[in-house]
């Protein structure tokens, strides 16, 4: 049986996109105002960039990384500044799937933006990030179609191209509401969990057949042949006989999450992929321990249920 | 007859790859400094990823922007420093024609290089400069095949797409020697005009039928229906039937330069636009004068001829 996250209050786990915009209660005025901000530096004269880029750069649904950045500040016992919200639209370029001129477009403006204030320190933590994150992508782009990955590199994979930008916006939030080194390395360490905890349920999203409420297509790793944790765990488990006929399956040209189940559920790959991400988000939880009370720090801490719990 | 540009020296104008190198001889050992510091910033512990970037990330044949910014330094009569070197690494991503993983790999390398240094300013002048850059290059995407577009909003996106990155060049090199606003500015105008006259050039370069010593195929603009300067000059000055013509012919699926030429020829616009290459070219020299003689400001001067001369 999994271990389950008991909720932190008598609030049920929100599982939709609504239910996120009210956990982020604490910081909903300035998240507003990173969006503002966001929208005026984006702007362009010319009415075919402007028009692209209204529709292409927002925030982005789950505005996972702005509220953690901010959340983190506040949480940490600070006051959130301009700073804060300078540094919290940095985070919008990596969702983007729009065109890489649009994603090079977000990132230039991004990073500008975080030129803009007296300290370096921002775009220094920002460009150390951004270097891992294409690290991460270019490996990842590596192993596509490699059934051989193990567990440990897939989440080595994962910490870079996912975890190192969670973990960034938490020690940036920290660091500038005057956290201390080892604050800001506790925060970071939060972020970082909370980022695998994410990307491992979103694994499993990709790999479950069933309808979910969100606009991302099922099967998406699949149709790419990223090796997912649930793919990883199959193939290592599987016999030599089922092994290649996962393999079979996985390099045909009908990828499809419903013919992928019976071996998924074989192995017990599916609980075993859930059990780690919940392994990852009680770990992130737990190193808010010590933290003061507050709505922050609770918000925080729903977080770590939500990236686990979420359908989207 | 188109004006011609007298050597600043009795060398020939160099017109290879070759002859750019020994042009380069004022910071030859700088420019081999820049090339190791990004060779080490680059280099990734995963055999995958340092085989791609090795292979992807040079700083380019041309050298064009670092030699920029490291003459420049030297010609406002300062001293190459740690921070040029460092800030000339920032002028690799936009030549690079690889994956665009690998053109966000650079980008951020170069980024994060950049903040490493005590002062924000080399950061945001970058990335105010990149901001152009990317705006410019969505404005050419939405320029293609629109016959329309005049002369002058051609020249707008050729300054920001190509120019900006020059004139920043120019203007770090000056700064981060020492140089006060004036002068910097100045610099930042030659630059602007190199950038130009090297883009309009390029255009002549690609529209030109003859086989050139460039491993870059010919065509290229038209193939992807860029409208390039000696095009624009052809549609406004071609009769109402030669315009439906030449239109026909560049959204056609066969758009080889061979079969243009009669439409530039008859209006002269290969020739029109050779003497808007010179012309930049000669602003740009105009704008070293004051400048204190010696073999970095000759260098410079040279570079406004090779723009416009060059085969390559």
């Amino acid at each position: 049986m999994p271990t389950t996250i008991q909720p932190t209050s008598n609030q049920s786990p929100p599982t939709t996109a609504g239910l996120l915009q009210s956990l982020y209660a604490p910081v909903a005025e300035e998240l507003a105002a990173v969006e503002a901000l966001l929208k005026a530096e984006l702007r362009s004269d010319y009415p075919f960039v402007d028009e692209l880029v209204r529709y292409g750069c927002l925030l982005g649904g789950k505005r996972l990384r702005p509220a953690l950045l901010l959340l983190t500040a506040k949480a940490v016992g600070g006051q959130i500044t301009h700073e804060h919200r300078t540094l919290a639209t940095v985070n919008t370029r990596w969702d983007n799937e729009a065109s890489v001129l649009l994603g090079d477009f977000l990132f230039t403006h991004a990073f500008y933006l975080a030129s803009t204030l007296d300290s370096v320190l921002g775009c220094r933590l920002i460009g150390r990030a951004t270097n891992i994150v294409c690290e991460g992508e270019l490996r990842q782009k590596g192993s596509r179609g490699n059934f051989q990955l193990g567990e440990a590199e897939y989440l080595e994979i994962v910490e870079a191209k996912t975890a190192e930008l969670t973990a960034v916006s938490c020690r940036l939030g920290a660091m500038f509401a005057g956290a201390d080194e080892a604050l800001a390395e506790q925060m970071d360490g939060f972020g970082r969990d909370l980022g695998i905890a994410f990307q491992i349920a979103d694994d499993l999203l990709d790999v479950q057949g069933e309808e979910k409420a969100t606009g991302k297509s099922l099967g998406t790793d699949l149709e790419k042949q990223k090796p997912t944790l649930p793919i990883i765990r199959a193939l290592h488990f599987a016999s030599e006989a089922k092994r290649r006929e996962l393999i079979e399956l996985l390099s045909g040209d009908d990828r499809q999450p419903a013919a992928l189940a019976p071996y998924l559920e074989a192995c017990g790959a599916i609980e075993y992929t859930r059990t780690r991400a919940l392994s990852y988000a009680h770990r992130a939880r737990r190193r808010l321990d010590g933290l003061p009370g507050g709505p922050s720090r609770d918000v925080l801490a729903m977080m770590s249920e939500f990236v686990v719990n979420r359908s989207m």
